[in-house]
């Protein structure tokens, strides 16, 4: 694992495999690149740092032209992710282009379980993901299987191994999935929601049968993210992007305690460091103390949160992530660095803050003003960390 | 005014018309029919009530089927709202089939002052609505007038007028308005929108522009409530829909401060009683205490907020609105009984409480779970009020 060498880019899809396929075998027996960027990994323990780490959920999508391009040699969005050699690729553009950026994030779907559980996830252009089957009743959600680590999602193992192997050190990479609900919703509705109501309705009236399939998710986010990290992820994040649509107690039930059963079942140390797990519940600003209690390295903010009244509420047991308003990306390089500065100085001194945007980069952000972005956490954040 | 008939079912716009401008001029030296059921009025000022009051936010929508052959009949949507009968006869369908309805709400849109503006209203089936002219540069909003009550959206007062007379003194009447920055976001995007983008884009990058349409909405705004108190609205609601998409620094700036100056703008007193403002910014959870400090009466709360922590945080300042999922109308009536006994709970013992949705209820809703809703609030909330 020492002599790797530059990066592929253009290594057929059967070579990554049978490298793969080695890698798999040897991966307990050989110890990983050291890490020469372990600013993420230690601002999520708290740990002292030179400046505060930052990353942009969404780095390695649409507003980038070699994104666009990498992502119309694979024909369609399922077929990107399902390569991993072409998973890696995009995984490291954003690297490529901004060297401030602190951690990478495995280039992948929140959708790969429910598809993994068969129910044939499919991108309609313009329309967002579709499901070939829904769950409609508790005969459907009674025959669901839940994942096998195994069998079904190696694809994805395989390009956190690629990617661990190309990054070689440079900067420590984070796994995700989505939430139990957020999957949930999903495959309950057939596709994306406005108001979550089948979903809902299921949840409110049938809600031993809407426990089952929350159950059978807990089980397989687990052994997904449990098989990322053994595969080399070092840090792991929940995205619980519609837990924000539940009630006070629809959200205790149903997102969060399934998200506590996960956080309590991953594999807390590899590789002889703490692997951090990070919530994000979008929305969830209203509920960060609960959230805090999980017992979770950190909590993910969106942009409608004061992050000082966060850390003054539940700063002493999480670190926080997070949380400019991705609009900002729309304006210019000045105002970009203001906002940012705002957001440093509401978190103030100290450790315990990833740097990030509230919610996901989106397509129409110009790759100049997000260069500014990475660019004014590092610089501005200096003086916080002395 | 004493002597008022039967509700008219069938006078064309003219007679109507004629009508209202009668009693537009006779207003002023007539008082109105004594108000039969203040408990909602009384909630609002948290004075004693015998159960807490109730009504639901889209109260007159399309879930019931009367209002959609009364839509039919009217044609397109902007047809209804525009024609003072019609508006008139759908406001009070709920109150006929749900004898424990506490408030009516004037049936209108929110846009009806962009529309007034000179933006160019129309709803597209299926597509929700648009303006022929959106707002792009700091010209267009120059060029923008103040809506001039004496000329423009007569229909609303005029409507406001004949629901008076028709309702009788039965309930309260509740007048309404968009916020400046909800209403902003219409004009700026030219229609619904998923991440107000070129709203957020001029907000963060020409604020000094962008304070200039908020102004003129402020004026607009202000004029348009106090034009419904006058013609008999007997409180009024600000309906922030959009301001859960703002950070919390913007949320300050662009939408509650602008709030507040409507607030302190309001006529306070009608008819010898106080007239009751509600603010509701729905996602706006996290921001309750600096929503309270401006003042207002009450405070709505959508459902994901727990009304016990709100009450616990902002109680003594102002009452409080809300919240249950409208999902739980998908469910049955017993499911729903419950839902209604934890939200009283919740809240607790005494006034300072109505009972409403935490958003409007939706199309999907049935009308038997809707008057399990109505009936479950009154027979459940006695024992609070003894």
């Amino acid at each position: 694992m020492q002599q790797v060498g530059p990066r592929v880019s253009c290594h057929d899809y059967r070579t990554i495999l049978s490298y793969n396929a080695q890698l798999r075998k040897f991966s307990k027996y050989t110890s990983m690149s050291e890490l020469k960027n372990d600013r993420f990994l230690r601002a999520l323990l708290r740990q002292p740092v030179d400046r505060t780490p930052v990353w942009m959920m969404r780095q390695a999508g649409r507003y980038l032209p070699e994104y666009r391009a990498t992502r119309a040699k694979a024909g369609d969005f399922m077929s990107l992710c399902e390569n991993p050699q072409m998973a890696c690729e995009v995984t490291l553009q954003p690297l490529d282009r901004y060297p401030q950026i602190d951690a990478a994030i495995l280039f992948s779907d929140i959708l790969t379980i429910p598809d993994a559980m068969g129910l044939g996830l499919y991108f309609e252009a313009g329309e967002g993901p579709r499901f070939k089957k829904a769950l409609r009743s508790a005969k459907d959600i009674e025959a669901l299987p839940v994942v096998d680590m195994h069998k079904d999602l190696t694809y994805v193992t395989d390009a956190v191994r690629l990617i661990r192997r190309e990054l070689n050190g440079q900067v420590p990479l984070i796994g995700f999935s989505g939430s139990p609900w957020t999957l949930a919703t999903y495959m309950v509705e057939g596709s994306n929601s406005k108001d979550y109501a089948r979903t809902k309705q299921m949840m409110y009236q049938q809600p031993e049968v809407f426990e089952v399939l929350i159950d059978k998710l807990v089980i397989s986010i687990t052994a997904y993210l449990n098989a990322q990290i053994e595969a080399g992820a070092q840090a792991v994040q929940i995205f619980d992007s519609w837990g924000g649509a539940l009630s006070y107690h629809a959200y205790h039930q149903f997102s969060l305690s399934p998200m506590q059963k996960i956080v309590d079942g991953l594999i807390k140390k590899c590789e002889g460091r703490r692997v951090p797990a990070i919530l994000f519940t979008k929305g969830g600003g209203q509920w960060l103390k609960s959230m805090a209690d999980t017992k979770v390295d950190a909590l993910g903010l969106d942009w409608t949160t004061n992050i000082a009244e966060a850390r003054r509420s539940v700063g002493d047991k999480v670190a926080l992530q997070g949380n400019m308003d991705p609009a900002v990306l729309y304006t210019n390089p000045q105002r970009i660095r203001d906002e940012v500065a705002t957001i440093l100085q509401a978190y103030g001194r100290g450790s315990g803050h990833v740097f990030n945007l509230g919610h996901g980069v989106t397509p129409q952000a110009n790759t100049e003003n997000v260069g500014a972005f990475f660019a004014a956490v590092h610089e501005l954040s200096e003086a916080y960390h002395t």
